[in-house]
């Protein structure tokens, strides 16, 4: 890798990308009163802003503002390991700063109100720790699969409304989960509230079930669900 | 029907589609209370999964997802009819296994509470069986239809947000159907639940409305809606 | 005109599409009960079907389903006036049929609950008449201009998402006037269901303000919106 | 600036972009009774009158609507300086006619009702100046990011879904700060019912906020996420 000025655009716009997701996506987290519709409201706010943040930085670095995202982007063959580690070093410093903002932001009265904290979620207590780390992982496949999807080079044509979908799929994930583990499916987004508030208890099995899909599926898009290209031969020419 | 690797990979992407169906479909079902919005709620959601699995496998394999579809696809003359009963049988099998992998999924609490059971529904008492028939049958109609016109050549241009308009198309279908006949428009999700749960009442009825939509939308496409093209005539060299 | 099979398969198509709306917007109407979101999810509803119709038959038939905008296109040329008549008659017939179908498909218990009647909407009391008129026109001239865009050379290659657009658009626009005038926008919509229940007391002034916009917006578009384009020059060879 | 036709075409257009947005914006929020989903259903319709607007006269004038993003627009280098002078007089004269127009067409009760005005938001009373001022800012710069992004020479071939992003971009925005400083976002938006209801207090802090952001970040934007283009050295001929 060459650290030119694209590089430094590259992980600008993914630092700017994590921050904006967490601080915009948390400011409707904070002034979310419970209620019968809360998840769903939730749910929709959380999508809206991967939209929002996909359509804004999606042409420049192609806004993951997630590490597990990278992780798959980088098993899948897409951007190079140091790339890989750039965009997750950005996008934690970023959600970092993200969540940092907003603590500065919101009055101290809505801060406190809100249980647990503000994106800190807790999974459900009657599941097991295996539950939480498959049903984690599940759902944090589902949304890799719909970025291997849009990085295929067989919807290379369909690429238009690609920021809309991302986002509903977002919606449709995070709402199935959301009182069940979550659903937070960004690292990012599960480490920053919980290292603000210390209460680290769940996050390790949420965070496992996030890496562990991240992992899996690149392997299995490859393997099940790819033709296999035989790649052009281009001499080389010593 | 050669049973090549293209033939496996649609036959895993439909078996992956249909568990992901139920499975994301039914999570989300899981968790949702009753109260006002209920029903838009499990509206919404179910739209948005049918979203989400023609993102992710839509170009693949076109993610029917539906055993419906793929027979309608099949009388259009768009797949062979082998190519349609492998569709079928993954479909069903996914669905088995999406239903299955759920079951474990969640806490057996959240399980004995949902009445009458995760994903089954039940039609209006006060509907006659003929009026669920048809009402069944109208709604799978319009899904049918949204496909055939997804397929028409007429619309081979626009593509791109295909994926959303068909999720919003299923939003519409089962909120103006879900109270009446629970609009599942799906062989797959009206009958798996039914197994599992060993309450095959109403579902007869459900599947006949189903079945007879996606063999008469078809016909009724052929020769209402398309204008009747001349092939063109290319001479065989004998 | 010519009345060849191209012009069947338009006419059955507005049919068809004028039919569908009223049954599958009607319906959702029928089970929507009284509530907080009770109006927003009844434009919602209505906003999508839209969009399910024009998805379908958009590309057959332009699917207008609505008087109004077969006028406007008439008037903007894009249709010649025996076309224009021929959609009027389609849609209304198409209409009444869909309405009476849904009567029969709905149990009667249903049909009695709703007040004032399914799909009848009353504009609120303490609108003048001349209020009424002027809300109407400017809700009905809002979705008209929707159309003019649509049909615009200028927006030639933006079609894609265009089934949502016009559908996100009916959504705001019957959101924005569904507690005033009702806002149906259409009067297929707005007379079938009076004439079912008999009370065409507000009828009248809603249809005013419907074909008011539909006849001034096209020169309001030409006029305002719209550069000279000074037409080609083929000389015509005597 | 040549005052031909077209420049008339393109302030009529902003003119009427800006009245519609006002009066189809603030009608939906005359009739939104409070309850747990009104500023939900606020947000979802502020972004869809957006859509509405952006479909309609987007491809005419470029549908800004916003003082802001018309001298975002110009410091981006997009317009001359005229012609922004010449839009922001002209969307302050729309608004205005769309406010006025709009209490003629409502009801006295209903304007009466509505606290502390129709479209007239107040800040939460636990915000300090300073923050209203960045959270404002912060919203508005998302908005005009996305605008930037919009008109990136790099996001040319993406332009079909553009109005439906840029409405979701909207209630995202207006969702996560509307319960804190009113989230309008636009000038016109703020001033015209501040100056109806002649309660300027908050008004001044809004508008600081919004044209810091549409200062800051085309500024931002050319700097930290725009490769540096060379431009094509083109001979000039004395």
């Amino acid at each position: 890798m060459i650290w030119d000025f694209f590089t430094f655009i590259r992980g600008a716009t993914e630092f700017s990308a994590t921050a904006l997701l967490i601080l915009l996506g948390c400011m409707g987290d904070s002034t979310n009163q419970g209620g019968e519709s809360k998840f769903l409201v939730a749910s929709v706010h959380y999508g809206l802003t991967v939209m929002v943040v996909m359509h804004v930085f999606g042409f420049v670095s192609g806004a993951h503002s997630n590490p597990c995202i990278s992780i798959s982007c980088y098993l899948m063959g897409y951007i190079a390991l140091e790339v890989m580690m750039m965009y997750v070093v950005c996008q934690m410093a970023g959600a970092f700063l993200g969540y940092f903002l907003l603590m500065q932001l919101l009055p101290k009265e809505l801060v406190d109100k809100s249980k647990p904290g503000i994106c800190l979620v807790q999974p459900m207590d009657t599941l097991s720790t295996y539950q939480v780390v498959i049903i984690e992982c599940l759902l944090t496949a589902v949304l890799v699969l719909g970025w291997c999807s849009l990085w295929d080079v067989r919807n290379g044509r369909f690429l238009d409304s690609v920021a809309i979908r991302m986002g509903l799929l977002v919606i449709a994930c995070s709402f199935a989960g959301i009182q069940l583990t979550g659903a937070s499916m960004n690292p990012a987004k599960t480490l920053v509230p919980a290292i603000f508030y210390g209460s680290p208890n769940s996050v390790l099995m949420q965070l496992t079930g996030q890496i562990l899909a991240a992992i899996m599926v690149p392997f299995v898009w490859n393997h099940a669900y790819t033709p296999p290209y035989k790649p052009l031969e281009i001499p080389v020419c010593n």
